[in-house]
Parts: C-alpha cells; sequence; structure tokens
C-alpha cells in the first residue's frame, strides 16, 4: 500500500515536524525574554502550550527520523488514530493559545500598558504569530494523517 | 447508500443546526446588549463572526429542513465539500473569537476596567461560552460531512 505523503513516518512528515518544533521553540524564547510574560495569564497559557508542542514534535521527529532513514515503521490503525489525536489536539491549542495572546496584546496597547512601552510588545506579537504558524502546521500533519488512516481502512 | 447520522441533509444535521443557530444568536444578543462591546475590538471580531455563524446556520436549517421534511436531496461531492469548507471555516473562527474574546475579558478584570464595573463583564462571559459551544457543535457537523465525503469517494 502506498503512503499519503505527510503522513506519520515520511520524509515529508519529518520536514514538517522540523518545521513545527523550529516555530514553537522560536515562540517560546520570543515570549520568554525578559520573564514579563508571567503578569499576564494567556501568556502563561501560550507558554504550556507551546512547551506541549515541543514534546510532542520531539517525540515525532525522533519516530519520523528512525523511519525514514533506518527501518520503515508500520502503519498500524492504533498508533496513526493517537498521532492524529495528539495533531488534532495541539492544533486547537496552538490556535486558541495565539487568538488569546494576540487578544491581549491588543488590550495592553490600547490601555498603553507599562509592560508595552518603547515597542517590547514587538517580541509577543512574534510569538502569538509564530504560535499561528505553528497551528497551519499542525492542521496539515493532522489532515495528512487522516487522509492515511482513512486510506486503511476503506 | 446509507447516510452518515449528522451529515447534510439528516434530521440529526438538522438538530444540530437548530442548536448552532441558537447558540450564536444567545452569543450575539449578549455581547451586544448595552453596546459597550464596540470599545473592544476583540469583541467586534467575535460580534462579525457570530452575525456569519447566524447566516450560515439559517442556511443549512432551511436546506435541512427541505430534505427531512419535504424531499431528500442528493448527496452530490461539490454539495458537501462546500458544506465542509463553511462548516470547518466557522468552527476556526469562532474557537478565535471565543478564545480572543476570554483573553480579553480577563484582561479587563486585571486592570479593574470602568466597563466591567458591578459584575457587568458576566454578559461578555456568557458570550465567550455560547461562541465555545457553537464551535463544538461546528466540529461535530465537520466530522460528520467529512465522513460522508470519504464514503462517497471509497
Amino acid at each position: 500500500m502506498e503512503r499519503v505523503p505527510g503522513s506519520f513516518g515520511t520524509s515529508v512528515s519529518f520536514a514538517l515536524r522540523i518545521f513545527q518544533l523550529g516555530f514553537s521553540s522560536a515562540s517560546l524564547i520570543s515570549m520568554c525574554v525578559d520573564y514579563d510574560f508571567n503578569e499576564v495569564t494567556t501568556f502563561c497559557y501560550l507558554v504550556v502550550v507551546m512547551a506541549y508542542v515541543i514534546l510532542w514534535s520531539i517525540l515525532q521527529t525522533l519516530a519520523d527520523t528512525y523511519s525514514v532513514f533506518m527501518k520503515q515503521l508500520p502503519h498500524k490503525p492504533r498508533v496513526l488514530s493517537i498521532v492524529l489525536a495528539g495533531d488534532v489536539i495541539l492544533s486547537f491549542l496552538s490556535l486558541s493559545g495565539a487568538c488569546g495572546a494576540a487578544s491581549a496584546i491588543e488590550m495592553l496597547l490600547s490601555i498603553d500598558a507599562p509592560m508595552c512601552g518603547d515597542n517590547l510588545c514587538i517580541k509577543y506579537y512574534v510569538s502569538a504569530l509564530l504560535a499561528f504558524l505553528c497551528w497551519a502546521l499542525f492542521l496539515d500533519s493532522a489532515i495528512f494523517n487522516f487522509m492515511s488512516l482513512s486510506s486503511l481502512f476503506y
């Protein structure tokens, strides 16, 4: 059976995971610089979500690396379902974190908060933008894995 | 061919659309009471999204009503794809609107904003909660329609 490009264990999936890992790490670093983020609840939420995203991406990158370079892993419905569930849940968490952070930055700017003086809020903007990109990549992974899973059943 | 319960043109889909229409209307009304919402950009965004959700739900309710009570509409891939695309887009918009509004309310409460005095922000909370419920219902509709669409191809 041919594998859907981008599904678990393929080289496209490996590339997607590398980008997810890069964007989520950059988002976390951009948010955590200066330690001011813990004054706003939504920023803390985004940091927690990005930490989970990094953990998940590392796990998936290792599995894809093994599958691409060493020995191809079998496509089992149970494994694919777990990967799909993880991707869907993390895509929703990333989107909610990004939207929440963007909304909080908008509010901070509108009330001229001291933590946003001298264009300091630009790093929070960058963090929210990278979280949006993470969401888009997770959505791609989820769609590919769903196509792969449904091709197993029909 | 048997129809997937909950997909376009079935009675479960009709029930889902009625609930979507109810929750989105209640969210819009809860947000628009008193006209204070236009001071916050995210609240305006949620109002626009809920207006689109209401329009889409009315259209789908009419189509489902016709299909259930008058004459069953055919399951064509093109029609199902359009319905699925609409559901997915509106589910993401609802989630982003709900998260943005929830984050903005959190910020307003933390700075003791005058528009939140005397527990006035509770109506915005209710509005965001109803938008979350809309998201969950749209997700259900999207999943059912996707299953119905993929059953046409395999």
